[in-house]
């Protein structure tokens, strides 16, 4: 088949991002079927007359996205794709976290919810730290695991190397480089059974004498780890671009930790400018770092997703962590470090040691899964999914929209909403739990809560609940909040 | 049925063991068929005019060891166990480490055999490290997975408790009442992934600053481990006994980490005696505490198995630890801590917001692996599995015993063999690796050099080898050391 695609090159779009979004297009709207060929690169990029990384670029954001999959020594293909289109009809069950969870997704300071309100009236609970288990392809796992366990894998239940399966950091390193834009070879990526236990392993390679830079506020569980390595551990005020390059030098601070694609809790996505900036600080010295957070890079709503800082570092100084909890699921217990090259002689020196935490049964489980496309095609489910519920969420809030102004919605699974009329937080929080919705202060995220300067601020998530109920919730909130006056 | 069980009460074993010992050999001989109902406890006690706890303690130990298991309101019943008699005779594949995974089981500094000699020869390989996995039961473990993999199990893939699972800790703390004589409730154990991740969160309980003895020689991963968090540790050394309390004394430690049920490297047990006096040490002081490390109590070959230390502890001293890396796999990557009720409020305080770093899946397997009684039943497994080795190597080893003395043998997967002519210890491993036999120098073992002050002495773990291959590997070694003098 030829594709005939109208490339503007005076447009500021990308070509690659045209090609792309062309495509794509074409996929949603079903002119190009599931299973049908695609050209290979270079016959496009010759029908185009492009260059063929030009049309590679596109074709691996296709790939990382889903809507193609390649057969090898056969080309590419349109994958199959269900429930794309529009906003799905979501099941009953939201696979709301329970308490006793904190730790494990984004963490909130009250946990003590049981899907009711004080009062007895059934709670909808917008915790931020929720993601929606309903589409898992459990039937895949499932058959994954039962291949995976058959007679001839014994050898899966000896030990496996340190840094995690070979075959999993190969795919691992296919997909951040295609979805992501991060460099990095197998060797650089180590497996570990979550991010707090990756954040210890991190600091036995960084050893003990360090002060780090976190955004302020931030992700609270992350800096109890960090603080309970004993690092001295200083908040950086943000801005509308995340954390100030300015008062990041005057910290003193020799590593920072940032979350450049959906800052958590304040959703903000880092532009190039300050993400060059962050460079910068980190080139200028030696022994200079950034922990680049990449948590829920794989969800956004707005424009093409921007590369991970790791691929724009030239002089390794940048170590990317990333994990499935948000993207598959929370009790999988699978994230990765990517470490810099020059990091690697101290990994090797202190930490190589450290036998993986992960059992290799489900390591080959999680590589399968990504091997046959079903994690792209679950992303890009789930993709659909949660844009559905953050346009339902978005829509339903409209009303509010003259008394509160919304933030962080580009990408994630919450959005931000800051009284325009200063009415304080404890009191949203309450009006909204006395109508029975659960909606979540800012202030619990400051390291310390003197330097929050914030206006007053509630976070909703909606990842964990079904549309009904983001819109029930949402009127809701309307009904509590809705010409409320400061007292 | 009606057991007729001939009691010496004039005799030094007590009671309860000769009770257990009868009924065991009844069962192993066939004299008690499989399905057979025993007496319940109270019965029993009755006719044998002995206590009822008496019959409980034998009845306990059984089923610990799986030779009865209890069917809940119908009571107890003798197990199908296949191959418990005699030496089986064992497939081609040991099981034998690979490298790259030096760090999972008991480490060794020189992991890169590739099972051949370096002229080229097939290497027998005397690892302490490995494990058999050829009589894993496999397909149960399968199916276990499968059976909890059903849709209905969404919920599994939410996180769960940081702890563990709360049916996985049940499991725990009764097998560990039963087999090892530990006492605790369940929220006294914390569930993780394998002994170092368990070791760097215990540090975060007790805090940084802290003395810490261990046996020298020692267990060189947890050494390397505990460093690692930045502790102060000094070796202090070891006598017939195990760890010398007048040195412990001295030492100026706060924390002692010893293997009381099977010491790494020297093969230990530690008598009452010396499990007093370390108690005693504990006891006097605040905040002193004894890390108890039981990692292959599960495999005894002489005498009953002695109970854990835990189980002596009046006064909430004893951290134990354990692991299911060598009686399952090491690949399972699950171990346990418990914590003395003392430092539940510091594990509140300071560690509970780390997420578990097992799955929730590969812990509901590993419960139900332990409801079903398939655990107990292949504890058994490898202990007939190991005994049979065990006695293997012990055989063939003894032409050389007027050369060497033999130490250890009494418990766990390796021995020790101590040249009584004093030939040094790196030429012993040379002319063993001549004849294609690899066998581990003890100097390794002492975490200062300078502190060797033992007469030359290797190690020879057989847990991986087949009976061929262990009698092979020693008639290789006989011809190796036999008649070698002093140079």
């Amino acid at each position: 088949m030829e594709l005939l695609i109208p490339l503007d090159s005076e447009s500021k779009m990308p070509l690659y991002e045209q090609i792309y979004r062309h495509i794509r297009k074409e996929i949603r709207e079903g002119a190009l079927g599931a299973g049908e060929k695609l050209p290979s690169s270079r016959i496009l990029a010759e029908n185009l007359k492009v260059s063929r990384s030009t049309v590679q670029m596109a074709y691996d954001q296709l790939l990382a996205e889903g809507y193609m999959e390649t057969i090898p020594c056969r080309g590419c293909f349109v994958s199959r794709i269900e429930g794309l289109v529009g906003v799905e009809a979501v099941g009953q069950q939201g696979g709301k976290l329970t308490d006793g969870e904190e730790s494990a997704g984004r963490d909130f300071p009250n946990p003590s919810d049981r899907g009711f309100s004080e009062k007895g009236n059934p709670l909808i609970d917008f915790s931020p730290r929720g993601i929606d288990l309903e589409k898992f392809p459990f039937s895949v796992w499932r058959k994954l695991n039962r291949d995976i366990l058959v007679d001839g894998n014994r050898e899966l239940f000896q030990a496996g190397d340190p840094r995690g399966e070979l075959s999993l950091r190969r795919e691992i390193r296919t997909y951040l480089h295609s979805a992501r834009g991060v460099n990095c070879q197998e060797d650089q990526i180590i497996v570990g059974a979550g991010s707090e236990y990756l954040l210890m392993l991190l600091s036995r390679i960084l050893g003990p004498k360090h002060r780090i830079a976190m955004e302020n506020p931030t992700y609270k569980q992350a800096y109890r780890v960090l603080s309970g390595e004993g690092y001295d551990v200083v908040p950086v005020d943000m801005d509308h671009s995340g954390m100030r390059a300015d008062l990041l030098k005057k910290s003193g601070a020799d590593i920072a930790y940032v979350m450049p694609s959906h800052q958590y809790p304040m959703g903000v996505v880092m532009p190039i400018t300050r993400r060059q900036e962050l460079l910068a600080w980190a080139w200028r010295e030696e022994e200079r770092f950034i922990i680049e957070d990449d948590y829920d890079s794989e969800f956004r709503y707005k424009g093409i997703p921007v590369p991970a800082l790791q691929g724009m570092d030239q002089k390794e100084r940048v170590i990317y962590m990333g994990t499935f909890s948000k993207s598959i699921a929370p009790a999988i217990r699978v994230g990765f470090l990517v470490l810099p090259r020059t990091l690697l002689p101290l990994y090797r020196e202190r930490a190589a040691f450290y036998a993986s935490t992960v059992s290799r049964i489900d390591q080959n489980v999680l590589c399968q899964f990504m091997v046959g496309g079903h994690y792209e095609r679950h992303l890009n489910r789930m993709r659909a999914l949660y844009r559905g519920k953050h346009d339902a969420l978005l829509t339903a809030l409209k009303p509010l929209e003259r008394e509160f102004e919304i933030q962080g919605e580009n990408a994630g699974l919450h959005v931000l909403m800051t009284s325009r009329k200063g009415i304080a937080e404890e009191r949203l929080v309450e009006l909204a739990n006395e109508m029975g919705v659960k909606v979540y202060g800012l202030s619990a995220y400051f390291i310390r809560q003197e330097q929050n300067h914030y206006p007053p601020t509630v976070i909703l998530g909606y990842a964990s609940l079904t549309i009904e109920q983001i819109q029930n919730g949402a009127s809701q909130l309307l009904r509590a909040w809705k010409d409320v006056e400061k007292c």
